[in-house]
């Protein structure tokens, strides 16, 4: 295990970058998706399944692992990775965004927010830091600091709240961070030395409080910046506006990380704009779903058209799935509740979001980025279609 | 694809078999166990995964395919093999033992057996040439004759009926399958042109009603048999014991296959009486309930004793979840409902049952299966049991 954070960019193509992190617990190759395991596993496939598709980093929910098993009892296991029986890197979200979106009341004040389980209704306060404390005992490679996101739309008065918030917050989860770093708490194991942290800016969708969350975040001081509150419900030109405004301000030798985004086309856009890490649950939600990502958009296997079609999902595809199944057996298996179907089909999905950033990986090292981003988006279809078109 | 049935006795110990069963998609060792994929997919495991773990042959159900998706739409896809992604082996029953345990209403007669699916109450006849032409159009590698299981404990009067019954059903039965095979019928497809077609000896737990019924089923011809009616409540002392009976009376040089059987135990003291082919459901179903076998008994992973424990289930097993995954973590997995802890146990069970199979063989080869099948009784317990004990 390596215990040095690093980033090196290989190579550029306008905004677009190309690059190697350095984590403890391996490299990735950026731009890089990362696949929500939210409870410490990836819904439906396993860790060897993951490894086989390339996958070099996944993500796993702070919240739920906090409330179940605890991040307690995953520390006494040698932290997440031991745990999971994942080799590779872990992000760790904070556990704040879905403090907000899953438990069943919460209370936000300056200290954090305290919150009721889903699970059982006990009461939990959330910290800033208290979200280092969880994550460096998850053990994670990358810990994210806690923010306070939004919904949208917020007024101005909520969005300045939430940007000066997370700021002061931004102060204290570093410093805790730093603390426990230095070896300042024997209570708080640390399975993973090596751990970064990155920090978070928010701001909306509007400029100036963008560039105010840049500069204090900046003036904090991480290994490395997300981008929150977006995602959240905004026009997707507002999305790609702000991605690439707050990008720009963020230093070129660091990852830059788009939390929670997103579909296909919000990828190669936002790559387009200098972001170089994504996670989002799409691929694996939609697949236990039955909705199936293609070149030419996403497609609903459970549609009747598909009953006897005994092509491969996406004839191009090389994942496991479409080497090996029809659209007729994935149907079938989706119409009878298989639990297989969630299986092949997100292992189809995960495919196509990995080998979409493997080739967006590609064309930005041959420097050919703006004609794939050009063909991407005139092939790419956000509408459910049907193959038969 | 090879056309031809075949078994060869490799090694014998006293009654036991070492053999290699040759069927139209490929070579079987026995004794072998097939796992039951019941519509079509073995639930939570991928065929990756099964060929992973050495899978051979699986069993797949007619009843349940031929009300969905049916057995035509199947045979439009070049049958059970192309439609499942499965190139090896398989087995189907004849439907008929569903149809008795799971049909809503059913109304048996001479013809066959009336019922109502499971699924939306439409009304079906099942007879013995119908089975014949619904597993024809599967294709798959072995089709069993339809055959009436009484169940237990039944009258002399039941026994002999349904003995009776079961012997003019497969005259029938066989009747159809060799004018199928002859080319007969232009609107029933045989994708597999090489399957076989074994006969079912039934007679309860009554030895004489079982030497009419061998006696029949032999005159009768198939290219192998089985022994049904067992493993229905009866005790297992009975079990054996008419096992071990019938067995010795099924021709030496075919596979003798042991219908629905069983526990690990049960598997080797049929090995000792003669029989080379098993399925059963145990494996794969108590792995969704979180029942894990190990060589000295099935264990509970929901027990609390397993949540902080590191060790995989078997530290002697090589397994993919054994190999990768703690007690712990499969405990946890259980406990949050998390699907993954299907996969995993199935894949640790059904490779246990595989890996059983195995050295059965070995031992058998060796000379060594009195030595084997007494030191796997000694270890073997029954009874769920704690690993730290």
């Amino acid at each position: 295990m390596t215990a040095r954070f690093g980033f090196d960019v290989v190579a550029r193509d306008e905004a677009a970058r190309c690059g190697r992190l350095q984590l403890a617990h391996g490299d990735v190759d950026t731009p890089a998706f990362m696949p929500v395991g939210t409870r410490g596993a990836v819904r439906g496939v396993t860790a060897d399944e993951l490894e086989s598709i390339g996958t070099q980093i996944v993500l796993a929910n702070t919240y739920h692992l906090h409330l179940r098993p605890s991040a307690e009892l995953v520390a006494r296991r040698g932290g997440l990775h031991a745990f999971m029986g994942w080799t590779r890197p872990i992000l760790t979200d904070s556990g704040g965004y879905q403090v907000f979106s899953l438990a069943e009341r919460r209370t936000l004040g300056e200290d954090g927010v305290v919150f009721h389980s889903h699970l059982d209704g006990s009461r939990h306060l959330l910290t800033p830091e208290r979200a280092v404390d969880i994550q460096a005992r998850l053990g994670s490679d990358v810990a994210m600091m806690l923010d306070e996101c939004p919904s949208w739309p917020a007024t101005p008065a909520e969005l300045d709240a939430a940007v000066e918030r997370t700021l002061r917050w931004a102060r204290r989860g570093r410093d805790r961070f730093l603390a426990l770093a230095a070896g300042g708490d024997p209570d708080v194991a640390r399975p993973t030395p090596g751990q970064a942290q990155f920090g978070i800016v928010q701001g909306g969708t509007d400029k100036a409080r963008r560039d105010r969350s840049v500069a204090g975040t900046l003036a904090v001081g991480f290994e490395a910046y997300a981008i929150g509150g977006l995602s959240v419900g905004e026009p997707v030109e507002a999305m790609y506006e702000i991605t690439g405004h707050t990008a720009a301000q963020l230093p070129a030798d660091r990852p830059r990380y788009l939390m929670g985004t997103g579909m296909p086309d919000d990828l190669v856009e936002s790559v387009a704009r200098g972001i170089d890490l994504f996670d989002c649950v799409l691929p694996t939600r939609n697949a236990r779903n039955g909705q199936l990502f293609t070149p030419r958009g996403p497609i609903s296997i459970k549609n009747a058209r598909y009953a006897e079609d005994d092509r491969p999902i996406d004839p191009g595809c090389r994942c496991p799935t479409c080497k090996r199944y029809s659209r007729a057996y994935l149907r079938y298996l989706f119409v009878a509740g298989e639990m297989n179907a969630a299986t092949l089909n997100t292992l189809h999905n995960l495919h196509f979001y990995l080998d979409t950033m493997r080739q967006i990986r590609e064309a930005i090292k041959f420097g050919t980025f703006a004609k794939f981003r050009k063909a991407f988006l005139e092939t790419y279809s956000r509408q459910p279609r049907s193959l038969d078109d």
